[in-house]
């Protein structure tokens, strides 16, 4: 909608707007991959630390993390799909996409960060311990992996605020 | 933009595409406030059922609650302003917005919903008991509040796709 009179007076504002998409869409899909694959390699084992229980930790053994992994996995795989087809201006802006993504995005990262939440401090209410005196490394990675998915999550947001300014200007 | 136009041939049709915006609105306003009242009066004591701990299950014991009834709280406000504004025809569709509110509701519901799965499931690796035999008012009434959320979910989601297709229609 409006295509056409967009390209006709292509300026340099608006190549300066697809250069900038382009680096967040980059952005968001190397924060999203990263923790996708961080998440989906977290394993730790405690065989060393506690003797009498064979103790090892993994991002499947909470469903909500798997979850976050499929989340992460489709967000980054869709914007893959739109960077390649905006590459050969296929398709053009794709913010309806984009808002169905950090939807997505959010309820896998809100989910894991709840979990996470309760592995660093626990629950005396409901007797929920905290494990991560227990499985540090576990803990570190699934945060560190927190913090791909919020920050991809930002650059979305960012991705969609540009497509509104870009839209509403006619 | 394109509003005057809609104006001026405004058929049956968007009249009741107006009719159903409105009722879907009152259906959303509904579900989250529901929710948000019925997460934020969740409390049991169990002092009758284990004498030697005075045991009392309230929503905002699991801060993941209470941003369950932050978020809730604030879609319903959005929603109900929006109501009031479209009847004084003062704004047009907020379907902007409506996003921001679909992505903030996804957030609060998906947290609440790790946690509510975690109490009624629990996880063996993690030494996290499932509470839902001791505290099942609590349980019952925290998976209904979910309910309403993720209902309220789906209707913003109609919502937003009537918005898209009025908007994409000249």
């Amino acid at each position: 909608m409006g295509g056409l009179e967009l390209g006709a007076k292509k300026t340099g504002v608006s190549r300066g707007v697809a250069v900038m998409d382009f680096i967040l869409r980059l952005v968001a899909i190397i924060a999203t991959l990263a923790s996708a694959i961080a998440m989906g390699t977290t394993n730790q084992s405690l065989s060393f630390f506690t003797q009498f229980i064979r103790f090892r930790a993994k991002y499947s053994d909470l469903p909500t993390f798997t979850f976050f992994v499929v989340a992460n996995s489709i967000a980054s795989a869709y914007l893959i799909l739109s960077l390649a087809l905006s590459i050969f201006h296929i398709m053009k802006s794709g913010a309806q996409k984009s808002r169905a993504m950090l939807a997505l995005l959010s309820a896998g990262a809100s989910a894991a960060a709840a979990i996470v939440y309760l592995a660093h401090k626990g629950n005396t209410r409901t007797n929920w311990f905290a494990i991560c005196q227990q499985f540090n490394s576990f803990c570190e990675r699934t945060s560190a992996s927190l913090i791909g998915s919020f920050g991809g999550m930002i650059v979305l947001i960012l991705l969609i605020l540009m497509s509104a300014t870009s839209l509403s200007r006619p």
